[in-house]
């Protein structure tokens, strides 16, 4: 299996701004759900069309409309033309293998994410794409599939709990942004689990699969970094641009959030060297062994060799052989071979070999 | 075979400003072609000399005047003294050793590009340069030779496909760019599909071919970030200087295709790493596989050496041994030998070595 | 046991600014402790509950509160309605898993720092968060436990010794944080006194669990990195942003621990280089030690391989070997053993090997 | 020999301002030659001594004095004195250990490059310095000895070819400087030349004095790029500061010759990293070869040493052993052995070892 | 020995601008020494206090005054109040781990360097901290202990040489460091006569000791790297403040001795770099050898242990062994031992081992 996420890239040569899906293909139909509220109400409902989404956006108060499954073109296309958005953030949406960014419209903000899960059979990272599109009054989310990390900000939405509901359509978005960087943190300590036993196995017993632990867990950190960097970059980026979009009262909860996927970065550099140093110590752990290896082939060897030796003399079958037929001959050589023996053994243990 | 791209200098020491072809040397002959065009009509021709070209600048529209073939300086000379060129730009577009970079000069900007490709048989990376002159209303392009990345560019302006026809001259350019930069994720698809499987092979079966295929690969993306690395600088400047052949509802289609060159960027980097690591790893693997040897090694020789010790002992020929005349004498010794073998399997399965 | 400092995350998906504790588990009971003092007075009192802070604010003169034990959120809360504290601040104060930084607010400034200690029993590194809240006269410091490094700014405090007694709530702050960096020094030395053996024994006497040791130091130093970056960077934003709640007398002092920070990093990127070259130096031991095993037995082997062959020869049983009967023959075959036993040895002393 | 250059300083001590010729002595004499030229007329000249410059300082036109040996000390002072130059800038010119560089002072430029070249004999790169004094109606050009990359310049002064002819002191200094850059380019293809066997002998047939070898190369181009990097600094700087003796159209010329410096950097960047990539695949590519080293012997070992035992077993000379004295004992051993032997193979084989 | 700095900390927590002497502890009783000039006269005297100094503040002239040894704090505090330094300043002076680094207070400039020393008896570099107050007419310097590299200043004082007399006590400082400065050459040429003959060794004859030297070398590069990078920093900064205290006419020269900062930190580089390198290639020069010793291992092995092979199965005692009592047996056994022989030569001369 592929690692990385899922990066083909269309035919090439497209016109810029034509729309086609790029990312894992899906069967299952796309689905729209809105929430529109105020300080007072709020009113959550699955769509069945675009068109529905027209209605909702006469009304006062934020309205966010989630788009789950980016595969069905169409629907992307309709809620362009609805909103009125430009032909290439329409392209950036539809095509999955977009870093992490921010880009200023005129009269809207375009922020692109990665959201980070965790394939539940095989342990791999997979990344969603989340685009969302911020206007003055409504927030548009597209996801790759259903299931995502936004529950807890819809349960805040319908039992009005912390101050979402008092705030407008920029502290949905940062919401849901951080949302997305929170649930980092858990895969964080899922990367944490896997690195803790392998330090202990390298250094006490280094298995040939651990190398192989140890690769996946250095790709993941490159995938993971390189879903990261931008977003701290884009985050950055809003903070000092000041755009009009983002109110001031939103702006230390962007802080707040940066700050985050700051702390998110350093905690994986940390593992990076970590592994890094952990690939190291491996090799010099399997040179022990090899040595410990040699050492008692090199004994049993230095040993035996000789005495084997003096035994293969006396038997050679020379007529003329004065020894062969003394009565303490053989006891002698055996004794010989005893002192050669014990010899050996010292010089051995004094080499600290034994 | 060179890897790198033909970089060999001319006889360094020649007045600054004289052309001469730096490159492969080639014998096909220079192929001019132009598409002269507005919203409502396309003209398209394969010229036979330079100066047909003057006849086309007199009519309104984009005109684009493609040049197959820069090994006839001629030719180029022609171009330079119609457009009235600056010699060192005329230097540049014959020198195929340039590196990517963008630069201004009175009444028109001068765009070099590599255009990178897999030779169909070696599956080698070469690099041809892409020379652009962007003036108001023309854009020349100068490749090395036919067979190019602009096919569906030439294909929207006969169809009237997206808006091309539409945009001026420096749309045209931003599209040639364009393609080229479309034609790197080609090339990433390529490598990962050679990473892929030395991932595999290097942890399960690390044979010494694989070592080439590493270097080979670190090689190409050496050679690929250095010609992506200065596209990225090039675009990033265009953006920042707004110049004002870069009409403004260009602009964001010039972000685009930056954007799409740091995603190629980052796409090598994390390849870069990952390779990096596949040495560390097919190191570490070999180191293993050698462990392995010299256990085996160990293992049969500690069991029988020893054991070849003791027939040796009995197979001395004093007159005086008493064991030899023993009735079961050979049968014990043949347990002690047993007793021993037996001994040794079970202190090489304790240090898990069987 | 984990070195790296707890950070498990809450429960994603809290609201932002929700209190939770973040840390780890403690029992012991919170404790709040005041000192009041001006030039003339100085007043130190610990508080049984948070309440009583309230009518220490209406004196004049500087007001320290220390809080230990953060666990206790209703504690923390407190203090914050008391002091009018935005609730992230209250959030991060609360979870310890924040890095170092400095955060403006109207009329306050927030600062994360870590203390680094050493737990006795197993000699390992732990940081503990302390949150300082600067208002223009109160100093409240928060401490996951008892136990700290500011025992001699209380010293100072009660003696009236230094200056801090005549200057405002900044000096204080900067005494805390003082105290915290030159902490840090007694950590390199502890650190210091664990490289040098290590770079002793890793020339002269390789073992493996040095490996171990190589290792968790470097862990330590990646760890003690992460905490004191930010820890600069936040004082060289104080430096430059000159906040009017830093009276222009205590920049001087700013500076000086500024510097200090910058003299601990310095110390720990040496410390790391030394490391990382141990690491090669440790290999490079055990090659050269494995060296002088292999050219042992290779010894051992080349010089009694072939004599035993020679000794085997004369063992066969054939009817017809005339040497057999010969008078000299044994002696005649000892001497050429001998021979070659010399001639071996000649030739390994000449490579050296003996 | 000592590859980098010669950088001994002299008796450390002396007053700033000091002129101390530091360097290769040389016994040559100092050689100085004139060019006036200006569009019309040239004039060149080897001249004496350095009193006969002060009446080529009277006329128009543009004045190259070209000095050939600084090791004359009193030469260059009186050049000194002669053009009024700071007796720092005297210091950097005797002295040839500088790094590249550029200095404004009133009413000159100093410029330092680094000219490379090979020592035909050894191969080894040597680096000297060349010192340009720039006025506006004068360039002094300082050379360690006879022998450099001017000619091509002289040639098209002497023949009017090019422009530089027409052009001021400023162009000349920029041919200057481009002829040296220029050569750069000569010895990078010199490098690759170097490399390209290298890379093919490391993975094929990995002898040690290969290693040599890719040292050699490594420090060379550790050296190259201390050269370079320092000049496109000095380059950049030159750009960037638009000084008045440098007139506008000299600059696009500078901002060709700054190109070529990157370019030639970059190709060293991948020079090095192609080579330290070489560095392990040759130490991999040695682990490979022991590898197939110790399967044969292991091999070898594997299968004879069991043998060896048998035979030793029936070679004792115990009185009863009964299969001695079978009729088909010695053909049934001979089979056991056979089909040891056999077995081994198979074992081996599928094991690939063999 | 330690071979980083003295850097032991005092008690950590006491009151800032606490003065403690830190660094080596030293007997010798403090000398100070003034110098009293302006360009007609120079005054030269060893005073016995500190008052002394008093009287010599009152005339015109550059005022020098140099204190050997520091730990006797009193001194230091006594100038301190006499010249009405700042006590953090007084605490650097007193504290010889400072860094390098510049700092401005009203009325004066306070720098500190590093001067490098070797040690003559163990070879070992030490560093001493020279700390220089500079006011309008007066240049304090503190230094650990007698014997400096300020002689050739003192000689250019006393023989107004140079232009030293002429010029104010902001040129006397800039003649100290530079002095400073200067001195690294020395120790760079030290350095280098130690990394010339591991380059020679390391790849001719590796031995175990070299690993030392190595380590040694590196941990002192990393020690002067650490001395000369705020020095850099800290000449950079001087440069671009244009602190009134440095008069205009010094600016070139102060520029000067940044360059040679700069030229001693590239030298130092490189030195790492190639260091580094042999690092690297001692490693595979170690593999290198033991794959010649295990080729020679492998080739006796391999020969003898078949030979040892076939004279055991003729050393075989079983009674019906028909070709013992052949006529030829002996002579073709040996024939075909010495054919197995000549063939395993043939193979490993094809193989390149022999």
């Amino acid at each position: 299996m592929r690692r990385t996420p899922s990066r083909r890239h269309p035919e090439t040569g497209l016109a810029p701004g034509t729309l086609v899906h790029v990312g894992q293909r899906r069967t299952e139909s796309t689905k729209i759900t809105v929430f529109q509220y105020d300080a007072a109400n709020v009113q959550e409902r699955e769509l069945t069309g675009v068109e529905e989404c027209r209605e909702y956006t006469k009304y006062a108060g934020v309205l966010w409309i989630n788009i789950d499954g980016i595969h069905d073109i169409s629907v992307v296309e309709s809620i362009g033309r609805l909103f009125d958005i430009h032909p290439l953030v329409m392209e950036d949406i539809a095509n999955t293998g977009q870093r992490p960014k921010i880009e200023e419209y005129d009269g809207y903000l375009f922020v692109i994410a990665k959201m980070i899960y965790e394939v539940a059979e095989t342990k791999q990272l997979r990344s969603e794409q989340v685009s969302i599109v911020l206007t003055p009054r409504v927030v548009i989310s597209f996801q790759e599939q259903e299931g995502d990390v936004f529950d807890p900000v819809r349960e805040r939405l319908r039992t009005a709990k912390g101050i979402v509901r008092q705030r407008g359509s920029d502290y949905l978005a940062y919401c849901l942004v951080d949302a997305i960087v929170d649930h980092y943190f858990l895969i964080m300590e899922n990367l944490e689990d896997r690195i803790f036993p392998l330090e202990e196995q390298v250094v006490d017993d280094p298995q040939p699969q651990v190398l192989k632990s140890m690769h996946l867990l250095k790709s993941d950190l490159v995938f993971l970094r390189r879903s990261l960097w931008p977003l701290r970059e884009m985050l950055g980026r809003l903070d000092r641009d000041r755009h009009p979009l983002i109110r001031k009262d939103t702006r230390p909860f962007l802080r707040d959030v940066q700050d985050h996927t700051i702390q998110v970065i350093e905690m994986l550099e940390s593992f990076q060297e970590i592994v890094s140093g952990l690939m190291d110590v491996h090799l010099t752990s399997i040179s022990n062994r090899m040595n410990n290896v040699m050492k008692l082939l090199t004994v049993i060897a230095t040993i035996f060799i000789p005495l084997t030796f003096i035994a293969g003399v006396y038997g050679m079958n020379f007529k003329h052989m004065p020894e062969l037929a003394w009565r303490w001959g053989y006891p002698a050589v055996l004794g010989v071979m005893l002192l050669v023996f014990i010899g050996m053994l010292i010089f051995f243990r004094r080499k600290k070999w034994l």
